[in-house]
């Protein structure tokens, strides 16, 4: 299911817009991330970090842990697309921990779109990113 | 700043019904949270859960980073309540990750309900559940 | 079992020296840490932070994770004590991260001495650190 | 800088072992690794979880958080590969919160021998699994 320009602009716009959002005090780093849902509903979120820095989360995480708390069980929403932006160029990729957290939602073919400080982007899909995924498919049934 | 019976009512109903947005299929362990803004918003949040443990999040920190990426900075939201609800009795308390992703931005007179499988609760304040914390007053000063 | 001074002597020693270990070029904030379990073995740790500050890991529970993984299954390690040290005045005290994942090796009387810049120390228990703890007996049976 | 026979079957046992000393109560998927540094030095790890599941760490943090705080900054450890082993087949790759960890010390040429429940491997670089990694390299240069 792929997304149309309008969506794209869209997803970029609230990409961007989020960075104002971060709350980044030691990092100085502002990251700024939206999902779209295949509902076609936009999820965005940025970085909030901790004075203990392993205690704060990435964009990315805050956008789609809001998503997904966002649907009730038993349904698993379903997203189209991922933005995420930065105030770097080249544009910042999600960090490892991101790409794993996507990875139990989103499939390899999720395409994540990421700005740079100029708003240019470069497309990778979430295989490219996290190639041999350790996932659900890996563990023993769940209770 | 103190919470009406109104707002706690109300508080209470929404993290008990952010339980059935819980994805958690590895450890069965629902919970719902949520907090109250001091200008009258209310932030959801449920846990969200990898198949790499370390990897989730809590209802807690789901709820908060929500709130906290909701509000344009150089404003930082302020909270007058979080309640959490899980299917135990006596309730679950915060985990000491969230305590402290909570203690960056709340009071240590933050009220914090904990609600348990029949809806009963036990309030603690954050300064009882993370007495001398680590803060960011502990760092030096961020650049 | 209570800890001996000279026990308590030279754990302070090696948790101030473990700051010497820290890796930390983002926080510039070292800490050391120490346990000592009960059968006199000394294990120490430091902070290792990541570029995405999330992935970073703090001095306690590196100490700690090396010592439960240190342990064959399927005997748990117990400790006597754990001293942390840091640069700072009055001393740091750990993270609600660290004292979660401590809790579940831990029990409530655990002695914990935190040393600040001039080598003086406070001591407080987990108990009084974690009161009302989340843990393995809020949860389900394991399978 | 190669890693010889020799060096790669005692790596191998090394990581195999290690599942013998995981703390995994709650998802019962062991997990061993173990790092070979290029001063010929072995570090090994296990996984070891929490009650609240955030909390815990992978098998490969906890053998890589050792190595680095066995060594005295400012020297920082260097490594030629990495062995992990889990009890499936195909083996289980390292999550991506732990590809992240790695990329912070280990270069893209870093092996990474994954074993399976029979004990034969695949070999991927940390290249491999973690392409367009974020790194220290995208941050300001830190204080
Ligand atoms: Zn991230
Ligand atoms: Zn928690
Ligand atoms: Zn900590
Ligand atoms: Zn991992």
């Amino acid at each position: 299911m792929s997304i149309t320009d309008q969506e794209l602009d869209l997803l970029r716009t609230k990409a961007i817009d989020a960075k104002d959002f971060a709350y980044c005090p030691y990092s100085n780093f502002r990251v700024g991330a939206c999902f779209l849902s295949t509902d076609g509903t936009y999820y965005s979120g940025a970085n909030v970090e901790n004075a203990c820095y392993p205690v704060g989360t990435c964009a990315e995480r805050c956008a789609l842990a809001g998503a997904v708390a966002s649907c009730k069980r038993p349904q698993i929403p379903k997203f189209k697309a991922l933005a995420v932006a930065t105030d770097i160029s080249p544009p910042a990729s999600p960090c490892g921990m991101c790409r794993q957290f996507i990875n139990e939602f989103c499939g390899s073919t999720l395409p994540i779109y990421m700005y740079d400080k100029d708003n240019q982007y470069v497309m990778k899909t979430l295989g490219d990113l996290l190639p041999m995924s350790f996932g659900p498919q890996d563990l023993l049934p769940p209770r």
